[in-house]
């Protein structure tokens, strides 16, 4: 007798079949029947986290490797502790499915008062929370699942949104039938389906060509949407020069010859603000112009006189041209566009030379960057969290390959550590190395200990300035509340089970040389460095950005 | 000059008017102004929390001791990662503010793309989330800000349900004046506003009157609204019987002479299920009938035959009778209704003498409730997560003024840590006691670092039994996913800079007894105790509901 084929395994399989291979979450009683499914499936593993918030980070982290995640939370409970994390996938545009075990069929239909509910007899509560942060929803019904499984799975996909699922206790276990087809028509570029494609396509081929200073700013739907061979190749092709905002810094390799630099607005160099506010066609690739990423606003680009793809559409001085996709378009621009006959300037980015220092003396923010710049690796993923490690990272020149991720939208402190768990589950062989304040570690600190359950070995470097910096940096340096409690953060992994970990406090120049040394021979073990930093010490980027938020607040 | 008099002041003035003396969140751009204002209020003290989540939490338990307790977030991110903790406040009826600072109006009115939202530019995402589980919301306005204060904080208070209002951060330093009139109408009962109330009143008596075997259930609604006085006076003038659900348990005293005991429906004694059933007179007094206080529904209560007394409304025989004031009726009843004929039978719940045990061997559930049971003394709080430890602490004897708090509807496992941060600090002098298990700690641990921080010296008892026993209970009992890495958990205090909290790792009933003994001598320090316990032991309670659960979700 073979088991029978279930709701929960079609839902299993059709996750493997996008790529999944891990499912983050808590156990909770309503999800408990479709759990002891997952643990019986050929491809999909489970990983348990701390806390559901955890879960959704790690998920988010995954998916931004992989393409796309998903987490199993318990009602009510479960689901609202994720649903930050959720809401963040939605803002930053990475696509995961966000499953939730709900109480029984009829125990929601008769309206009884079970435990996690709000004790009203509704059951759609939370559901209407998700629908303000995922891109769509579905309660799975027995006669319809599959059909709806599909349903927001696709749209989960295309839109690189998260979607919300709610598995009811008895529906998991309900009989169903495997796939029949492919959930994805295409995983290619979708040619358009009207004239507004050729119609896009020429006009900015005639921009381009009459263009005396064209440029290039392209951003991180590029990544979102797996574009960066696309837009590289549109480059080399033509000829122009290529910047990237910080959101999205490394779709293209910053040793391009192409490339000329992050833009932060106004708080870049004079000589890229030129180029960018000087190009008589600025070609805009996946961008959205927060304030975090444009020194609150003052990039200078006028959106009405730019030409501005993004993934499903493109304006082009403002005129909105609906289901033109970024990749059909930018392949096509690539056959198509001629190479620009103004030769670019050589890349101005060159690894700065390691910078003098005091070798007995504190490490300030500048000489920390610098010597981690020679530290950084081609390939390395680079994990940032807001605050002093995602403005610092900014300023470094990634090495060829290195993938950097941050969270400059949404900007939700402590997302970055169970990020990491996602992100190096998602491929373990590749050296992961987080940058994370004290501030930020006190919210998820739990999540270490998944990833030491899991035998990971990423390199953890936490920037200890004793408080919350990035907020002083804004208003009320002095005030208590921008304060946190003093830990001995290099105990942790100790206490956590992992007594084989390289853990090191470092407060002098030498000692971080010394400790960036030894990780270099300790591939085989998790690093957890603690880098002693003085409070009031910030990268200049967010000394100034600070100063531009303290303002918009008042505004 | 005098600092001029604000809406972030006004807001301060009517939360300590109602007896707030601290304030928990987190620290975020969008809320400094106005955290900048707390920190110079001459009542109210800011508690900076580890996150949001914890926060939330942490103002629950502050309320369930203070009558009302508040929160500040930070829009988005914070809000978002705190609504679990509002949601189960407003399940289990404590008023809490939940306040959230947001962009500045210009900024929200213009659709700019921020950080912490969507980048939509659409500001009302998390103010709709909060719409379901709050009961009232606000956005302040300048102009109408100090009458939207009043309103929403006169439905939390009246309401027992929590309050969302969002402070831009241009706002709360905008001119307003100081309240002029209360807040509150009345503190004291509500006479009813028409003859519904006279007409339910003489009902009752003349029920009450006529009955051969009238009973009092009371329940959780007694103690949000105050009512412990009320009900204790009602049964001694009338001489009635009185039982509790768990979630009200405490609000009479267990060693009344009129207390006959905890109601779990099927799962109680027989004695105490055919006082229940056998009663032709019911009078339930602020209860809800849920699944985890009732043996999953088999408490074989007819609505529609019993009085059903609510804060705000009353049935009876299942007829509604709205706007009927709940200590209005208490007081009426106690003055109108006789001394009923039939005497009860004497209190049969004794403290149990200690159990005899093997003194090197393992400490069992029974062994740990026996020797707990000696421990805990008048006037104590006892706060015990969902799992092992609430529903073992539901078979305990409370001593004479103890305060019982558990969250058996909501339900959200890792609760009380940061609820017990809140507990301790609405009253230093009470000694609190947490029993919390290893599976629900690992969620939140990072609020011990608070309560350490502001040098509170709680019991905290972790029930170390390698998992999620309370799910093993229901589902899965030797599955992988019930299973949580190991930690050294009674190094953590040290870790977060306590280096003289009291902390013991114990595995015998010897090392309970010693460690016990030795709380009793260390009240001026924090003391954590790490019990160890087999994973599959469970209170009896607990296994037999767990049987109960697994039906349910099946259903």
């Amino acid at each position: 007798m073979t088991t029978p084929y279930t709701v929960g395994r079609y839902l299993l399989d059709r996750l493997a079949e996008l790529g999944i291979d891990r499912l983050f979450g808590v156990p909770g009683d309503y999800n408990l029947n479709f759990l002891s499914q997952v643990m019986e499936d050929p491809v999909i593993e489970w990983v348990g986290n701390r806390n559901e918030l955890n879960a959704a980070y790690a998920a988010d982290g995954y998916a931004r490797l992989k393409g796309i995640g998903a987490l199993i939370t318990t009602f009510g409970v479960g689901e609202l502790s994720a649903i930050n994390g959720v809401a963040g996938s939605y803002a930053e545009r990475v696509p995961v499915v966000a499953i939730t075990g709900t109480p029984a069929t009829s125990v929601m239909a008769e309206g009884l008062l079970v435990h996690h509910s709000l004790g009203d007899g509704e059951f759609q509560h939370f559901l209407h929370a998700y629908q303000e942060v995922t891109a769509a929803q579905t309660v799975l019904q027995p006669d319809t699942a599959m059909d709806e499984i599909d349903r927001v799975l696709r749209i989960c996909w295309y839109e690189k949104r998260p979607v919300y699922i709610a598995l009811p206790s008895d529906v998991s276990g309900k009989p169903a039938t495997p796939p029949q087809a492919p959930l994805l028509h295409s995983s290619g570029p979708l040619a358009p389906r009207d004239n507004a494609g050729p119609l896009v396509l020429e006009q900015i081929l005639h921009r381009l060509a009459s263009a005396k200073r064209p440029f290039v700013l392209a951003d991180f739907e590029v990544d979102r949407y797996h574009a960066q061979n696309l837009v590289r190749t549109f480059i080399e092709r033509t000829g122009l020069p290529i910047a990237t905002l910080s959101m999205g810094k490394g779709i293209i390799d910053e040793t391009h010859p192409q490339f000329v630099g992050v833009y932060h607005g106004a708080l870049s160099s004079n000589e890229l603000q030129e180029q960018i506010t000087g190009s008589d066609c600025l070609l805009l690739i996946g961008v959205q112009l927060i304030d975090t990423i444009t020194g609150s606003f003052t990039d200078n680009i006028d959106l009405s006189t730019v030409i501005d793809i993004h993934p499903h559409h493109t304006l082009i001085e403002g005129m909105l041209y609906e289901g033109i996709d970024m990749l059909w378009l930018l392949d096509a621009l690539t056959r198509q566009a001629p190479q620009h006959p103004r030769a670019h300037k050589p890349n101005p980015t060159t690894v700065p030379p390691i910078l003098p220092a005091d070798m007995e003396g504190p490490i300030t923010q500048e000489h920390f960057w610098s010597r981690f710049q020679q530290f950084l690796a081609p390939h390395d993923v680079l994990i940032a969290d807001q605050g002093t490690a995602y403005f610092g990272a900014t300023s470094l020149v990634l090495p060829p390959g290195t993938r950097f991720i941050g969270q400059p939208l949404w900007g939700s402190i402590g997302f970055t550590l169970p990020a990491l768990l996602g992100t190096q589950l998602a491929d373990p062989k590749r050296r992961n190395i987080l940058l994370i304040g004290d501030g930020s570690f006190q919210l998820t600190l739990q999540e270490l200990s998944t990833i030491i359950r899991w035998r990971l070995h990423p390199v953890i470097i936490l920037i200890n300035n004793d408080g919350y910096t990035v907020e002083r940096a804004i208003h009320g340096p002095e005030e208590a509340y921008n304060d946190i409690p003093m830990w001995s953060y290099h105990d942790i992994p100790r206490v956590f089970g992992d007594s084989t970990a390289l853990t090191r406090q470092v407060a002098t120049v030498r000692d971080l040389d010394e400790a960036l040394a030894a990780v270099d021979l300790a591939r085989d073990r998790l690093v957890f460095l603690e880098v002693m930093m003085n409070r009031m010490d910030a990268p200049d980027i967010l000394r100034r950005l600070g100063r531009a938020m303290a303002a918009q607040n008042r505004y």
